[in-house]
């Protein structure tokens, strides 16, 4: 079977671009013993695959090299099955990446629910980052004031609905514009937003958490990390992302360490953590996710592109460059 | 009574200097009613007070004005009393600085025990930031493979033999020449050490930490910070002390954030944590810091400057230049 995928022309360094990226046509079977054949449903994007594709990237991994198909996270379709374990039909998640089919061991695909969520595309969201990072990174509970910066990305977008759902006495996030300020207020349940851009970030918060935050998760970085430890209350706990700012710039672009007296002073605990999760945090993520929407408690905020595989790069590119809401994937089929 | 002391003559910005100082002369009387006359036996000398004269001050206490008398912690003896808590002859800790004698309320003055330490000085070290790093932050104990930058300077020299005492597997440090990396291991028990500006800081904790670090324990940031991300094994915990590299320079000289990825990774710990202690993390210090020395198993590095109180402020820039091995105390009389 013919299909087309998209692989690394170059590796990354500074800004990505197409270029970075190719369309190359090659042929898949999976019928053999033990194999399936794949049809991609649903590309997911995230920010956090840059680095993967970073001429030095930093993360303990491996890195895709040129002429490597960009191995991201896929929800697909089994349509054809040499597997007693998958059968044609069947929905499953791969991080088989940016193709139209993919084919390959069974073990290589996990079967999914289909009515675990009202959409397929609903298992390729960065809740298990979001999850993760306020249930057991920071530990967010009753009584905590929670501050939220890329608020209206992907991670975010369930950050502060998750930080409402375990109790937070009051959450505050930060985004790009105006407009996507509005949306955590009038559609994410917010308890106050605020355009980032709109005077110093210090002051924002000294408004709007006039008593202090308790918690802060990060995936930005810069002046709003240090506006953060400013505005922290003795012993917050900051939940530190992976950040986009960082991945978008060199080691010469990277943000001054927040002020260490400053944050020492109110004996902050700084708990970056990894993007990569292990299938228990998934399975913690995936059950509260569930839980959540059945209850009506929880919307997810998504944007959904429609296109071929050759607009899948472009369609990151739109993403870093922060065009969309909440949590992007391509419908391929 | 006729006292000299020396007063901040400019809040800090960039460098600081000898301009930045003046010697004035002014009259003290505590005989009256509660009050005591106390003679400066011993100024001690610490990088954080930089902080305190700096006119961006970061830490949230009253910075030094102009014309203020420099309040840094001093022992004394007690040379006239007004007072029924404290005698002609007692020893006493205070923060009234830079001063031949001062004079006050004789609630202002702790009592000390002349006993508990060979000599007065060793109540001026700077053990209480070391000791409250490693055992209450960095929570050291059996097993933990530790790295201490600045491993010669005040707070370093004993948060190394604190996590010796403590029982870690492995100690080791970094100084800023070939002789002060001897001298840690020579004669502060040190297993390993080095010059950092001996090649990479990343290739030379690979050499002696060859399985990774549990602890990090600094107090310079930078470069040393960097490599000891790497090096960290999973669930490190670094303990991070106010900066000297911070309070050298402005703002804009402050070190990036070290590698978010590269630190989330690892699920590093990373606890920034004050210089300004309680009277309960005196209290814990001083039981182990006499406990140690009478076992035989601890030394205290020190540096004693002879000199009048005009001698002081150029023993504080050198102390700065990094100038002295180990705690560093004046001795006025």
């Amino acid at each position: 079977m013919i299909t087309r995928e998209i692989r690394l022309a170059a590796p990354v360094t500074g800004e990505p671009g197409p270029g970075h990226f190719t369309v190359a046509e090659t042929e898949v079977d999976g019928e053999v013993d033990g194999e399936v054949t794949v049809r991609t449903d649903y590309v997911g994007l995230a920010a956090t695959y840059l680095e993967l594709m970073r001429a030095d990237c930093r993360i303990p991994v491996p890195a895709w090299q040129p002429g490597d198909r960009v191995g991201a996270a896929v929800v697909g379709t089994v349509v054809r099955s040499g597997s007693p374990d998958l059968a044609v039909g069947d929905l499953v998640q791969s991080m088989t990446g940016w193709s139209e089919y993919s084919a390959g061991p069974a073990a290589q695909y996990v079967k999914l629910d289909r009515g675990l969520f009202p959409d397929p595309s609903y298992h390729l969201g960065q809740g298990v980052t979001a999850y993760y990072g306020m249930a057991d990174v920071a530990a967010v509970g009753e009584g905590d004031v929670v501050f939220v910066s890329g608020a209206a990305g992907g991670v975010g977008s369930l950050a502060g609905q998750i930080a409402r759902c375990r109790g937070a006495a009051r959450v505050i996030g930060s985004a790009g514009s105006p407009a996507k300020a509005a949306y955590l207020v009038d559609e994410l349940g917010y308890d106050a937003a605020f355009d980032y851009h709109d005077g110093p970030v210090a002051d924002r918060l000294r408004e709007l958490a006039p008593e202090g935050i308790t918690v802060f998760f990060d995936v930005v970085g810069g002046e709003q990390y240090d506006a953060a430890v400013r505005a922290a209350r003795p012993g917050a706990r900051f939940a530190l992302c992976g950040s986009l700012s960082h991945q978008l710039g060199g080691d010469a672009d990277r943000f001054p360490e927040p002020d260490r007296a400053a944050a020492g002073a109110r004996g902050i605990e700084l708990l970056p953590f990894s993007c990569h999760h292990t299938p228990e945090q998934v399975a913690a993520w995936r059950e509260h996710f569930a839980r959540w929407l059945a209850e009506g408690r929880f919307v997810f905020p998504q944007t959904v592109v429609e296109g071929g595989i050759e607009q899948v790069p472009g369609a990151f590119l739109s993403l870093l460059k922060g065009s969309y809401r909440g949590n992007v994937a391509v419908r391929l089929a």
